[in-house]
């Protein structure tokens, strides 16, 4: 099933137009229509311009029209200047019109209420039914670098990629972030392709506009602001073709915390979506976090200018010792990985040093490169020979124009005279040192990225070697379908839950429900004392709370007692609960407590949960989220994640658990999810982990069925 | 007792000298005495040099001595640019001639080994002998940027500060990092007073530059790095004067990491420090700690350039609603307030802006500012105004030139107009953008410092702001003697150091000592059923393990019982130890289990660790350290800064917990601590905390007493 809503040469026309119509153009300084207009003048937009205004005959030189009415058939785009009321009119009139895409700046859509949510509506059945891209409402307008296209009522620096140049397309849904991300990659020397800002997303989302750069042969890297994807699934599937392409999607998306999702929903009318579980999506599609502004450019620079992305393992060459201390904490607090080097592992590093300067990472030359510049040139070139090593960092006090002058020289001759699938990175370590600015450009030209502290090169490292640790291959086992999950609906109480998950291979307690107390005491003749008896009802959430459980029951008599027990405990709880019965199960060894749970989302598909039981995890979050793509041994890797792995090792002469027979049980609940949608939720709590090779036991079990 | 070495007259003999010995003179392009040297004549150097090079009759046109003999008696200070090998027989020669002061460049001692530890223990003892001030060994020397003295290496951008100018001194045990700042301080605007490097430190470390500092009329601020602090005490006693001075402590200090602290160790020959204990005494001292090299500047400059420091919440001027959410994210993660504004609780602010702005933080004005500039200069006037705001970001999009002469004035008016006890700074969201220099020197004329980016200045403010919250007062109570610890030594034994710590008021629960079955079951009778038997010898570190602790005995039988089996698990265990006898105790309810510790450091003091009890809370390290000069109120406020702090208040319908009586204990402990330094640690193991009111019960209790 095809997630595009609009063809390449749909969008063609907002992004690459032949004729654009300026619908309330003006020559009053600073009016919207007066700076796009300006803007499509002084960069000398190749095709027609269109001035629509019916108190002028002719603005900057060109013929006015007086509506939009009296435009030709046909134009490729029209950006809409004027005040909001007159929008949705215009809209339709431009429609009839043949017109192929509008840009709309007003904002007092979405984001303001009924009325405007209503009229925001209108625009978009009226692009369906006419095929017509709409960005906006609520934007700031997109430019085509490439082609000369500046539809911005801000100020634009049309700074055009030379033929060949590698350059970012930037999709973002707010306008301001759009504009200030070119205004900080333009004097890195970082070309952007066409940068588009999508504000309230009337017609046409990012995700769209991530389609057309995927195809767009001048991206080459696709750069991001969002807030919240409105259509997940067609994202996710442009992201799959975008790194198909080779083309790396770089996002920043602010909702960590709950204030900011709170932000995001009065920010552009987007409902706040479920950030861990978009996060975990989307880092399976290869896609590519940045956590701040900063972040979301260096990481951009990165990928644009090496020739590959870092892979894991980091390595630094620096010139002071004080340096290694602080790469150690630095590292250990984005999750970066330093190789270890040392004299042994590392004979052919230990080559090229002196005696006096050990093999370590980061390795410490001194000022050794002062009277030698030729290391810079050799221990470089070694680290990016070496297989071991994903990404290198040359760590370098610039200070002033002669120091440059012996270090930067020696660095740049690395890249002139090798290539390396890998990335070097030149990280100054004294900001603000004046560096020539010909040397940082020489750096450029051969595909170092210049960086002006040290900190920010290993923030960035960290994220992209994030990705490389990451097996994106698709590693799920086939959907099983739940036989008899047609005859469920709604909460599935817990003895159905096990009766239709039981047969799958999900490992649960033996166990027999009953309807009567004798029912029950045969029941537990049958599995072997101890057991215990559990309230069962659909309408029971909470079973302890109300009295609904007895454990260590060691006869028939004292089972017959404690059926009876349930039934007034419950009664006392809630007089509308009508239990269906109990569930008499075997009492099992103890072990540790864990959770797993599991939830499908309409756009998102499933995701399983898994973390330590008890109020401690839940106070902590300790918890993973895993895809059902994941192997068991990936989601082996994952629990070994967990804050508190350390009790799923061994922990002070406890045993090793049996983090495997966990690791299936979340592979057998993903394939179950992905076999049947109707299943929303399912709840496995606690999960009892044994030691290793005495598999797992989930104690409860909860289903939500919705059809 | 003072902890000052030398004088600051000594101190002048390195740092204002007026005369200066180079050892090792030389006009080799390269060496160190020849950069040293030229540094010297270069930036005139005002007072008499003394080159000393036994080949040379004259060196840069200044007679050469042959060798630090012939040099004139009591010359200021001495700079050896020579190999290792001479280094210690010249420091005798200059100690015999009166030499006041001598800076040692080579490497080579207590870091490369045994013979260099010795030579540098040797070094030390001849400045002691002398009152001689030794940097170094393996430093980069030294530069007064006031007194234009530069002894040092490394080519020197002498910036004298003007007249009246704020400087910071640097004071630092990486040479490298002490250049590194001056390099990123000075194109930033930001003046040096002194800067030195301190090396091995093998006479003077950086506590003794700091107590210098303190009293240098030219330091406002102390920015320093360091690897571990030789003399704790020392460096309490020189922070303490700087806050009385008001001279902010700004330092990087790498070990939070277990890596850095492996590091630290190898570069400077400094034995690694404990990293939490040190962070906790030094933010009781009001020291600011930077994580990077890149905050340390940050900080240094708002501390520098601003009337005041920042006090808790900050509020945000900004022009984007996408810049909230990011706001908020970043917030989070670093521990920044940012102050609730709304329209309901800022009637002020509401008046102020139009009204489709709501009053928010950040505040988000959107493009008004471009058609309006006069709202920057009445929202941040009115928000520096507001009692409620510790510190103002102005997070603004600069665009260009353009449009950075509309905004910038605007913004800089504000200081020009009004004087306020908090900071106003500036952070540009569009980092690169061409802004033209004159409104960066702008804003700085007028105490603004401007960031490149809004991330950076929240980091810096929030490390600031933290300083504002902490309460620095000495809230001690007095200390409390433990009457009779004359008489046990090492390990005690938990009956003793109950019977020690229970008369202090410490809650334990009611207990006996019984050295026979007979004796126990006696005392079981009389504290009453059920009871808890330990068993008890210094000797025995884990009872538990030994099979030494035996729960829920109901009558004299059992415990008669289960005093034999004790015994005889205990000598099954480890024959080797010998059982003094067993505790009789009452058992009580359970609550929630933490640990109470203490622990005294000769240098540093004592401090309490409190944490949560068990498995998972060593994992985690939910811990917290508290100095015995905290209240009550001010240690239950740490303790609900723990990450499970939610069990403290009541999770879930679990009962509220009685953390006052558990601060009480925490300070009780403090103070015995405090009244005997002997008492090395002290262990309770776990505490029960109950629900509130229902007080805390120390189950075991291990004390560590050392003469």
């Amino acid at each position: 099933m095809s997630t595009k809503r609009f063809t390449n040469q749909q969008i063609d026309r907002l992004l690459r137009p032949k004729s654009v119509a300026v619908v309330g153009a003006s020559d009053r300084h600073g009016a919207l229509g007066a700076t796009l207009l300006n803007n499509l003048v002084q960069y000398e937009f190749a095709g027609d311009i269109y001035p629509v205004n019916p108190k002028r005959e002719e603005i900057a030189g060109l013929k006015c029209y007086p509506t939009v009415d009296e435009l030709p058939e046909g134009i490729d785009c029209a950006v809409l200047a004027i005040p909001r009321p007159f929008v949705l009119d215009t809209v339709r009139s431009l429609a009839a019109r043949g017109c192929g895409a509008v840009v709309i700046y007003s904002a007092g859509f979405s984001e303001a209420g009924e009325e405007g949510l209503k009229e925001q509506l209108e625009l978009g059945a009226i692009a369906a039914e006419h095929g017509m891209v709409i960005e906006g409402p609520n934007c700031l307008g997109c430019t085509n670098y490439v082609d000369r296209v500046p539809l911005s009522f801000v100020e634009t620096n049309m700074l055009t990629p030379p033929a060949g140049a590698r350059a970012v397309g930037i999709a973002s849904q707010s306008g301001a972030l759009a504009a200030v991300l070119a205004t900080t990659l333009h004097p890195r020397g970082c070309y952007v392709s066409t940068s588009v800002s999508t504000g309230n997303e009337a017609a046409a989302g990012v995700e769209d506009f991530v389609e057309w750069l995927v195809d767009d042969a001048n991206t080459h890297v696709i750069a991001m602001y969002v807030e919240s994807l409105r259509r997940p699934a067609a994202f996710v599937a442009a992201a799959r073709r975008a790194r198909a392409a080779g083309k790396p999607i770089v996002m920043l998306h602010p909702g960590k915390s709950n204030r900011a999702q709170e932000s995001a929903a009065t920010h552009t009318g987007a409902m706040a979506g479920d950030y861990a579980l978009m996060k975990t999506k989307l880092a399976r599609e290869g896609v590519i976090f940045a956590d701040t502004l900063e972040e979301l450019a260096d990481i951009t620079e990165i990928a644009l200018r090496c020739k590959a992305l870092p892979g894991a393992n980091m390595v630094v060459l620096g010139e002071s010792g004080a340096l290694r201390g602080l790469a150690y904490d630095i590292a250990e607090d984005i999750g970066l990985d330093l190789l270890d080097l040392n004299d042994d592992n590392s004979p052919k590093l230990r080559a090229l040093l002196p005696d006096f300067v050990p093999v370590s990472n980061p390795t410490d030359i001194t000022a050794l490169g002062l009277s030698e510049p030729e290391i810079y040139t050799k221990l470089l070139t070694a680290l990016l020979e070496d297989e071991r090593v994903g990404s290198v960092v040359a760590s370098i006090i610039q200070s002033d124009p002669i120091t440059s002058k012996i270090k930067f020289p020696a660095i740049i001759k690395v890249l002139e005279a090798g290539t390396f699938a890998k990335p070097l990175v030149f990280a100054g370590v004294d900001e603000g040192a004046r560096v020539p600015e010909e040397y940082i450009e020489g750096l450029r030209k051969v595909g170092i990225p210049w960086f002006p502290s040290t900190e920010r090169a290993y923030r960035a490292i960290a994220r992209l070697a994030d990705l490389a640790k990451r097996d994106l291959s698709d590693n799920s086992l086939p959907p099983v379908a739940v036989p008899g999950l047609d005859e469920v609906a709604g909460v599935v109480p817990e003895y159905q839950a096990k009766e239709l998950l039981a047969p799958l291979g999900l490992p649960f307690p033996q166990s027999r429900f009953a309807a009567t107390a004798d029912a029950a005491a045969a029941a537990a003749e049958s599995i072997g004392f101890p057991v215990v008896l559990k309230a069962q009802a659909a309408a029971l959430g909470h079973k302890s709370d109300a009295g609904g459980v007895i454990l260590k029951l060691n006869s028939a008599d004292e089972v017959r007692a404690a059926f009876d027990k349930i039934f007034s405990n419950v009664s006392a709880y809630d007089a509308a609960i009508r239990l269906d019965g109990v569930l008499v199960e075997k009492m099992g060894t103890m072990g540790v407590e864990m959770i797993v749970g599991a939830k499908s989302d309409p756009e998102w598909g499933p995701v399983v949960l898994a973390g330590f039981g008890g109020v401690t995890a839940e106070i902590l979050k300790d918890v993973v989220l895993v895809t059902p793509d994941l192997s068991q041994a990936q989601v082996e890797e994952k629990l070994l994640g967990l804050r508190q792995a350390a009790l799923l090792k061994g922990y002070r002469g406890s045993p090793e658990l049996d983090v495997p027979a966990l690791a299936k049980l979340i592979v057998e609940v993903g394939r179950i999810m992905a076999g049947n949608p109707a299943i929303r939720e399912i709840d496995l709590n606690p999960v009892i982990v044994h030691s290793k090779g005495q598999g797992v036991v989930a104690l409860d079990a909860l289903m939500l069925v919705e059809r």
